[in-house]
């Protein structure tokens, strides 16, 4: 998908909604754990159930390799049922030398359809380059991310450039990609970030994660992080898709996700 | 596999090589591609070539990856083939939020049956020891890697601290596990880094890429790098693995295993 038909769609639903499938076996209603595949099951009711309020859907790939083989058997329905209308993210962090990273573009682009991959900066411009030669797919680069251990290596101070280390690689990514094909993490847990992020990266669009159980500020975000054509993508996993663990667990998912489709139609027409 | 059981295959089969399953359906001789599982066949020829000569098996996990979820089956066959006798490492750069690592390690540790599994340290703390809480398992961190996109990050200098990145990474790395449950990766193209490692990790035991095509010379790393107990795992692929695109691959492989345990063996007794 390119950015024209997502930023069309961010305005037709009037949300920049990203629902996380982080989907727990252990997690999921007790009446659907009869079922041959119950992942795609719980899936394929969060997805029936969010579908017209979020233009993205991300799977993050540890719980569906957590399955073993029969793991990606769920992730290529779940992929498949998602459909074409939405952006759809792997999750997983993947980045290793170039002809290594190219197998793994070739995994999440040709085998499954996957709009984007996020992709992990630490092996440099080799281990992100595969992933930005694909027509409308995206590379989605972690630059400061949303956990504790963020403040480990990504926010050090680097003496030569006189900038951050999340900064740098926001600034030097940016070199090897363009704002159609590359976009970056940034967790909603670090409000100063936002506050810089526009001189950074003026028209990227940004991934944000750690919205809601995590604390970040949505309002706040957008005041600093939103562009002309939006150039946010807002995620939920938990939130939304275990906003009831019970028989109601769709209405409720969809309940939450609706509360938040409201939120950010208000914040769109500022 | 513990730190005394694999020192102990080390010194008794005189090498410290790992040997990269970094298996490409493109480049399996034509003879085996009509086989139903012709990656698999593939790697029961070169693991059959090279047990003896080896401590250590790596299947790099984006090549299993990318021949979608049949490529799981493969990968699970190859493991359960290499068998308990060799120290198995997952190839797979992972690293998430804490309860995502989570996931993954059980993905790796339990459904299938890896010693090990490298890990990017990007975003700290909390996506590397999830790893580490497995008896007889292991995480690897990357610190210094072998290829070209090394220098973009991980050569930086923190203002801070005093140090480079990767050596900040071994350093805070060595705080959160043991030298019996963490490894580091350090690539054999960088020589000045492994005058260096002893004084920052004297006990760790170093997975070592980018020897032989990619340039790095074992004697020096041995010079510098070596323990008591050994502390290298030497790493070689392609060398071996596509030694001959012909029918004789497997005695071209097992002649270039051959080649480097000699080496090992000659080194190892200095």
């Amino acid at each position: 998908m390119n950015r024209a038909t997502l930023v069309a769609s961010i305005f037709q639903k009037k949300s920049f909604l990203c629902v996380g499938l982080d989907t727990e076996l252990g997690k999921i209603p007790s009446h659907l754990r009869t079922s041959d595949d119950p992942v795609f099951e719980f899936n394929r009711h969060i997805i029936d159930a969010t579908r017209d309020l979020c233009v993205a859907y991300k799977p993050n790939l540890a719980f569906y390799e957590s399955l073993g083989p029969n793991g990606w058997q769920t992730l290529a329905r779940t992929v498949d049922y998602i459909g074409r209308e939405h952006f759809v993210i792997a999750d997983a962090k993947r980045g290793d030398i170039g002809n290594t990273s190219r197998m793994y573009a070739e995994a999440f682009f040709q085998k499954m359809n996957f709009d984007a991959v996020t992709v992990a900066p630490y092996m440099g411009e080799d281990s992100v380059t595969p992933f930005l030669g694909f027509e409308g797919k995206w590379a989605i680069v972690l630059a400061l991310t949303s956990n504790k251990g963020s403040s480990d290596f990504q926010r050090d101070w680097l003496e030569d450039s006189r900038e951050l280390m999340w900064e740098k690689v926001m600034r030097v990514a940016q070199g090897w990609g363009t704002p159609d094909n590359l976009m970056f993490v940034l967790g909603a847990t670090h409000p100063d970030a936002f506050l810089r992020v526009r001189e950074l990266a003026p028209r990227s669009f940004l991934l944000v994660p750690g919205v809601g159980a995590q604390g970040g500020d949505l309002a706040a975000i957008c005041q600093h992080g939103m562009t002309d054509d939006c150039g946010l993508l807002v995620n939920a996993s938990r939130s939304i898709i275990y906003a009831s663990s019970g028989a109601d667990f769709a209405e409720k998912a969809r309940a939450e996700a609706l509360k938040m489709q409201r939120e950010m139609a208000g914040l769109l027409s500022v």
